[in-house]
């Protein structure tokens, strides 16, 4: 089934029915695949010799960045900035600003400052819906603790759109710390929602209690066995380890883990149209091989490209900015 | 007597006749004057649906922020970017660039790289007096020691021409750690040139010796009893108290300081037109009850917003734009 | 011999033929004085009333400084905004990115976020060069290790091209760690290309074995005697010394390393036409006499003054943009 007949039998949107993105668990299909659609259109525009559109002249975006970050502090930057948006960034030592208090009088602070729109990242769960409740901004959630980061998972379902023509019915199993993974979670919400079936699998000392409640009946479902979960898969998406839950003993080696986890050559060469996924930065040889992250069907690239359209689509759709404003 | 009529009585300026701005203890109440209709001018601009002037455009300013300010760096971000002004940040720890002969160093570079304006706050008090010795460009005093901190105080002044007619005669009560606080002396120079009467309050440890010489005869005094500064008073400022302070036995609880000098809602009560003010960020439960910091007569968000506009009309007056660059 | 003269019998280019500036061991006559013509016009814009010109609309730069520094970052994010690129910095503590895998996976994911220019600073040599192998987008070396640093030494020629109507048979000294300094190495290099003879001198546990052999025979001479490096010289460039070189017992006391290699105003009297330079921050009193450094033949501000419009001259030229873009 093509994606625009996938369109024709559903709702089709020109704005969202959200005014912030926290996550994905509320998001509606129609919602998500507006996100999609424009951010093919500002991929466009970032093939341009000028990848730049006035769309939001005039606003102010303020990074809030209470948890280290490059990538993701750098993909929103640059998207809003070829947005023409002004940018302002705060970046904080987790410790002296991680109480709610103290984000509630920063929050209410940038708001008197008369600030469009938020995009924060805190390690708190919660931390972006809490932010909704003090400033009058527009929230987009980076990334908050375990619970969600959607334009993670919006920017992966654009590249997966790019191989497969709908998500529905479509295989995707997402491989490793599951328990500790905002990305898996929004990514479990994003695809179900868009008809996809997700394989979660990893070791057990990394798999929630009751997961597959998190979708609807027959969607989710838990393996711990690699083997298992790469049968018939469409997409394989791999989490990054932190090398520090070793040390808490949730699992014993990065030799063991490759060895029972780790996607390999043989696993590419088993199912020749299997794509691989990762949100990066890969521990080469232990979630990945390092021949198989070289590998075409490797996408890894193509999701932090993709990661600046699906950010500006985001920033755009919310802004309530009256058209693209292509140039 | 409206703030119109004390126009009428006093001279009015186009310019401000000082180069920089160091602090408050120089400037005229013409000149404060000048700010402040300048400030409620672009008060104006930020309310608009692009809130963004060309008056800086081609201006380069350099925030050099060699204390950590988060606050007051995002402000004066805010209100360069909204000037149009090319900005450039520049943060350093205090250790390796607190030495004068560094900071003229640092400084003469800036000045080679052709800077228009340095917006400076460092911990020794004189700093942007001698960065002025040192550097062509024009100085803008964000916080010197214990010194000024002028802007604070123009924004603070912003916030209170709100709420009365004028300054002649008006009531305002500075409570709180006198002796370590700019943003007091900054106050007290610019109130008492504007004409209100200054009551400073706070433990005999924190007040300093001889300070009703800062201002003329009978506009100035002291109290150690938080009802007599707010007894008759219009405005109660509290300032924000550094927790070391208590280590080093200035105080001897934070409890007992709340009970001596918190504003509580029982005075909000007693003075059914006091209003409360203070820097940011608040104690909860210290300078002020929690209550009386989410109470309507607590304007410390107006202050915020106020720092944009009272920022942007002194970067505006020092430049020598030629307008201010309606667009 | 005049400058035009010297063009008249060389080669003049329109355009460089590198892709990237990695150093000046490659860089033609040709190339080094396009660059420095190009330099000249941007010193113009610099002194107009609006120093912006539109040259890198749409052009995306990212400064990428794995290593502390405040003055070449700052230098090359005003050139960069001044032409009017977008610009975002990525600075990184040194330990935790200093793998060169880290390097090419932090690279290819700006790469994918179509970056179109990284200037990058990294402690180790062949950084540049390594970035160049991993990404499309354009290099500049902003300082690799002891390697190259050639926009110094772009600027350093700038400089001198003020005082001296030729560089050929120009007499400049380099004194100071040649060992350490890639400031030495991209100068030594730029230089002789253009025709100058220099002289290096310093402590022998500064100066590397055989290091005449970087320069064709005749043109790169060695001493350890300040006064022969001063004698019928034109330039004195003095580096500077990181005081941690003595606790490696590279030197026995700043006091020594002054009255052994520290130019003083006698040399200055002794040389009546002598300019001297110095790449910041001067140690006063220890590579330069404090006099001299406030002397007038000392041209050190000029130089941070001419880093800004070599810098625009370079990524200008590299950008593949059409014109300079005057407005």
């Amino acid at each position: 089934m093509a994606l625009t007949e996938a369109h024709a039998q559903n709702e089709t949107l020109t704005s969202l029915n959200h005014r912030h993105l926290l996550g994905l668990a509320t998001y509606s299909a129609a919602e998500i695949r507006l996100i999609l659609d424009t951010a093919r259109q500002f991929r466009d525009v970032l093939n341009r010799a000028i990848p730049r559109v006035p769309t939001l002249r005039g606003f102010t975006v303020v990074n809030l960045f209470f948890e280290p970050s490059t990538r993701t502090r750098i993909s929103f930057e640059l998207a809003e900035k070829r947005l023409s948006a002004d940018v302002v960034n705060f970046t904080a030592s987790g410790s002296s600003v991680s109480k709610g208090e103290t984000l509630k009088d920063t929050a209410q602070n940038l708001e008197a400052m008369k600030i469009d729109m938020c995009v924060i990242r805190h390690k708190s769960p919660g931390a972006a819906q809490f932010l909704t409740q003090v400033v009058d901004a527009v929230v987009i959630n980076a990334g908050d603790g375990a619970h969600e980061h959607p334009t993670q998972a919006l920017l992966d379902m654009l590249t997966i759109s790019d191989f497969f023509p709908s998500f529905e019915g479509l295989n995707v199993s997402i491989i490793g710390d599951i328990t500790h993974s905002r990305v898996a979670r929004s990514n479990i919400y994003g695809l179900t929602t868009l008809g996809a079936n997700v394989t979660l699998c990893g070791p057990k000392t990394m798999m929630p209690v009751a997961i597959e409640e998190m979708a609807p009946p027959g969607k989710l479902r838990v393996t711990y066995r690699l083997e298992e979960a790469l049968e018939g898969c469409d997409v394989a998406m791999a989490l990054r380890i932190q090398l520090e839950r070793q040390e808490a003993g949730l699992f014993p080696s990065l030799r063991e883990y490759h060895d029972r986890f780790g996607i390999r050559m043989e696993h590419l060469e088993q199912n020749p149209d299997l794509i691989v996924m990762h949100p990066g930065p890969v521990n080469r040889g232990v979630e990945l091989a390092s021949e198989v992250v070289d590998h075409e069907r490797a996408v890894i690239l193509d999701q932090v490209t993709n990661g600046l359209a699906a950010r500006m689509a985001v920033l755009y759709l919310l802004s309530g900015a009256p058209s693209v404003g292509q140039e």
